[in-house]
């Protein structure tokens, strides 16, 4: 069964599509210049954009993990999220504390989806 | 194919399950007031039961991430986790530190499973 | 449908394969002596080895997290990276900063790979 890449580049691609299930590379804020809120909502938004290339959208995510740099932006983090996430297909999700590739970088969202 | 969602709040579900493949939340202790061996004792415990929830166990278990928060526990949480782990069916794992969601949070467990 | 698994430990095992997925537990060196560049090498060549053994390769990883514990080694971890991974299939990444089970080890790398 062939595997289905998108944006495929020399040291990564953003998104694997294999039997059915996607597999998103962690998404980091275009704009670091922001605080939590506004590169989280970046962030979601390069998923919904990501998902719908591959047919999908976030109502069919299985799995997602988010780094934070400080869990003094959790909550910040959590209202983005609260007001993104789909009532009803609310997915599984676990939220850690982890220093990212750059020092800007305040959050990082992998996810699994349903295709 | 549809995807079965279990315990869905609004911000995250605990368990969903898609094509056989069944992806759980992040799990930690209720009783945040216990030492590493007893919130691990009840991340296993709650795991199981999520588990038994999608008709699958501990023997299916295809990846787990624990989260700890202090690597001075890891043999404390070993012990638990050896103890609990099915003998000829142990998963692959990965261990690694991270602070949490709250601060008397010692451990979180990721579980993806076969259904 | 039955899960396969490799190298079955007491408390782990290093591959699980499932309904076409493949799932690895975090990999690390085994001569902990080594730099940044040398552990990657040896958590590289281990990854290739494991995927032989399921009857895979590195051209069809879907998904990979990589820990390090000291962003500085970012860019040489990724020196080795780049020269291993298959133009044309790169996989999607997450790379986040975590401390590891021995303080000795630099870099921990999971995957998930299609069978």
């Amino acid at each position: 069964m062939s595997t289905k890449r998108f944006h495929v580049g020399p040291r990564m691609s953003d998104m694997a599509v294999h039997s059915g299930t996607i597999y998103l590379a962690g998404q980091v804020a275009d704009d670091i210049s922001q605080d939590i809120s506004g590169q989280t909502k970046q962030v979601l938004a390069t998923i919904d954009k990501l998902l719908a290339e591959a047919g999908s959208d976030k109502t069919r995510i299985l799995s997602t993990t988010i780094y934070i740099t400080d869990m003094t932006n959790f909550q910040a983090m959590n209202a983005v999220w609260d007001n993104w996430v789909p009532q009803g297909n609310t997915p599984p999700r676990a939220t850690v504390q982890a220093q990212l590739a750059k020092p800007a970088y305040l959050v990082e969202i992998t996810v699994i989806a349903a295709a």
